[in-house]
């Protein structure tokens, strides 16, 4: 089976797991796990920021940057596809009481520093204020769009000249960055917080980052106990995201590859294949009129995996755990499949 | 000084006056004020619905009823220019801890049935499920427009076969019906609840009616005193009310009203002005090269009032404390004021 | 049927409908309304105020004073028998995500200030801070005690010092007043703010009143629209609340109503009446073998109306529309009634 | 440095560091971590349950069950002292929108059956109704003390039968359980959930179980979610997990050791200190004319930590970590530093 599921599915290899095994530890509740400050440290200095805080995912991460930098009562401008607002089971309002007021970041899953001007509510006797903008990339629903940092700048400069603050869900952020060969921390220039994940693409088993100033560290920190993210002697886990960090440059190979599965999967009648920035894939089954169920049902058959995203879009995604050689074969598989 | 700011501000005439000084009243959290009780089934029976609650505001209306529709950690489909979304302080997240969804209702502000089964979501392991749509006719922020029964019908069989509930904002729905010589309860014949004000367009001093099934009222009843609308001898206010119900078929006169005064204003130069369909007239002010609020300080100069509803964007609203002769001198004296 | 089940039902006499016939009105969402913004300024003149809000109803004035004071995230110190947590359907928790924390108030139902500094909660890692203390006078739970002044200074004071502000349920405020033959002001000189009932003994037929600092009570006024209490020609109701504030003295008279309803009460077989000190009488009803609905299903019989406080306590309250002949009346009734 | 602030602080044994290395993983979001599912499969039958769900910390456990066994809107009851209320940053209300209402479960922390009784609210007009009951064993904040069975049984009993589920919060459920020489099955007997960390004295470096019916489980994974929870190639932490539910026995091992630092600390002078019944030892330093943090800060100067309980209690918790001759050696440290 090649499974291009989720990037999420790698699992740790030797160096990792031996990483887990010999991880310095200690009560992290305590900020006494010598891994997590050190990790926590990386993570902060790779990215630009003061301070990281190591948390159990990434749907924590954002949800706490959220939290924290926001006052009650507020409104939070997100991007309509954006994982914060469409994966996160209403997290914003379930958790935090938080109004969300979507823009349309277009196929590149950006708004623009109009759209967020537009965008933009001053509190009144009758509207709750905007108190956060939150930003994605790379972009997951839009296809792993790696947007561009200025971009970002831009959006995140619109935002800051109101007093909106900016969190930037970079759960992808380094497939972002490598995509376009420019460094991660130039991708976060201009936001106020970034929430990465080290189990993704990175590799490690569990766990994301969430940077920012000290400041917001030290009361995110607070939060991440009321999630319930306060782990104990997360070094162990930690330890395996120290290493992840330096599986950046890896992410190269992943972006090669889907540009591969992607051409092949775009030579199969009926498939229409977004061309990827990332690693991931998006493929349109209407034209060999299939629904993206079916399609993916005919694909597990043969031994492939992928995920449904819409009703007639299917989503592959590589990652550490295939190569060139599973992504050509995934492709003739599928081809095969539906020549059928 | 001639105030269209709202329709809102109307003052209760003497009849209304007398009612309330009449009412025989009761104490209601006890349901033992004879006039509210009477009031309930007489806003019932003018909307087609089982029963009623009467409740402070059209804000509160709304807010009951999305409560009481929906589950804990649900998501609610709103139109992106609603009331309920746009003018409620995010009351949805604030107090219910609910997402919302927009749905992009275009010129007329009615979401397509496509539109609503693009934004349905199935609850799942990530996802929030659908709880409810909400609709409004009028549709105050385009500017009053008169939705047609047919299309509230249509959204609304596309949410039932979804298993999604549907509540109309008809805070002016009797306008929408004068508007389209329907009957109010053809406006709400496939919507499970309805919220109308007694105070707007009606004249009523205080209150605003929530209909639905027995069963839906029972449960609204109980999230209105959770919302701290439980009143005591709330007779005095429903007396006025009842009369008020009287009032439906004087709307007509308010929308020719508007019609007279967009026609007019619509000379004056650099103003855009909105063809109104009830008693709401939009004015761009974009061609005069004024902001909304230059344009009404303008017109607050020589006697006339109205409110700022976007940056170019000014709304005046007919009433029935203004008659013809109140529009045209108004729009005489802002096409005076312009002139300078 | 001579009622007594609440003060709530008492209702508006001549004059009182009068003032709402000839009431001068506006738009109070405006702050237009003449006879509102009197009402505002006589209440807050005499609780010692700076500013007052016109509320529909007590527990929207404790919930708007609650969420005002407060941050999100706090926890707030209630006596464990007081309204604002008891009778307001978790309201604290469902429109706020407050977390109480409650002082055992004893017999008195007010908490000693050794018992607010126990209960204060510094904000910490695992801790919510306290952010408000509130107060109840008189109590109704413990039987419409009037609390001396002192006593609430007392907590008010231990509050502050630990920089917590105090709100103080006031539903019946005068009647604590009356009762000690001290001013209304005097009783609210250490708390920040005070919500007091104009339809309770007062007698108006709608509204409560909450009063604090002019900035306070200006932040109150967007909870209030949050809440769906902003309500528009509400000098209807106001102007009859106006006249409520001269009823203050008339307070004396339901007082000692209620004090010959206990003595006539105490001497029947097998009741246990609580002495009253204002306008509340608590009657058990274990020594009659009754359960207290049992006791008030037979006073209903006879033509006399309570409600029920416990399994056995049945609470009576005098009120405008009972006087001596109607109390004297119900005391040999029920004594009838039991002696069958 | 002798650490005897929590059983928190226990660091992994090598075995533990080689299951991490070890460990079978795949994607737990997807169900796929072997890893995790034996440990789900052998931790719900170590505690005679359906199923069980791996949470990152004991906070979530809590939330999580909270949340899955209530409705919108309602009330839980909570001991006065329990952890869910205290010490878990008012998550009930601010996750969840839920009001607590504590019982006082006297010097065992367990409420009585007339206590649950008395604090039930049956749901109407004014008052949220009785969601769940959740009980602590051992008692953390009552020093660790381990209710007898029966007392659970009795108190879940009165819940039941009043149609309230009832929530274990079992940090250390088998620290009850091994103190009385009962299988930690039977201390859940009459539960309808349970939560058990497995990172205190179990010995694991990270991670809580919740257990509960098959279906609640399926629930609580989705709320997981919502909070954050759900982790990737968790086997790494769940691989330690596993061997830390061999552990249970040995807990004698670290009840033995606090009633000897008990014994050894009871005959310094000026301490008062609770006989310990698990692994926690409270010590009162008021007769040593000491508060708890200058107590605290003198044993931190000889080598020995504890925690600060209350401003003249601090605790000792004996764990892995620690042997005879620590607590021995802990003890006189203690004795000589406060014989200067």
């Amino acid at each position: 089976m090649i499974d291009l599921r989720s990037d999420t599915v790698t699992k740790p290899d030797d160096a990792m797991r031996e990483a887990a095994r010999d991880a310095e530890v200690g009560d992290d509740v305590y900020g006494e796990d010598p891994t997590v400050n050190q990790l926590e440290a990386e993570a902060a200095d790779l990215v630009g920021m003061e301070d990281a805080l190591y948390v159990p995912t990434g749907t924590m991460g954002n949800q706490v940057a959220v939290r924290t930098h926001t006052d009650r009562g507020q409104e939070v401008l997100v991007e309509r596809e954006s994982h914060v607002f469409k994966w996160e089971l209403g997290g914003l309002a379930q958790l935090s009481s938080l109004q969300v007021r979507t823009l349309d970041g277009g196929e590149r899953g950006i708004p623009t520093p109009e759209q967020v001007r537009e965008g933009y509510v001053e509190e009144d006797a009758h509207r709750p204020g905007t108190g956060l903008l939150t930003l994605e990339n790379s972009h997951n629903s839009k296809g792993g769009v790696a947007v561009a940092p200025e971009k970002i700048d831009a959006a995140a400069e619109a935002a800051r000249e109101l007093g909106v603050p900016v969190h930037l869900d970079g759960a992808r952020v380094f497939n972002a960055a490598v995509a376009q060969d420019v460094s991660a921390d130039r991708m976060t220039e201009s936001v106020d917080s970034v929430m990465f994940c080290l189990s993704k693409g990175l590799g490690a088993p569990v766990g994301s980052m969430l940077a920012g100033s000290e400041e917001f560290v030290a009361r995110a920190r607070r939060n991440r106990k009321l999630f319930g993210g306060g782990m104990r002697q997360a070094g162990m886990i930690a330890g395996p995201g120290r290493l992840a960090l330096e599986n950046v440059e890896r992410l190269a190979d992943d972006h090669e590859n889907a540009r591969v599965l992607a051409e092949r999967l775009a030579d199969v009648d009926g498939l229409d294949v977004q061309d990827p920035e990332t690693n991931i894939v998006l493929v349109n089954t209407e034209g060999a009129d299939l629904l993206a169920d079916e399609f993916l049902d005919a694909c597990e058959d043969v031994g492939v995996r992928g995920t449904q995203f819409d009703t007639h879009v299917a989503r592959f995604c590589t990652h550490w755990d295939v190569d060139r050689d599973d992504v050509e074969t995934a492709a003739e598989r599928v081809a095969d499949a539906l020549d059928e």
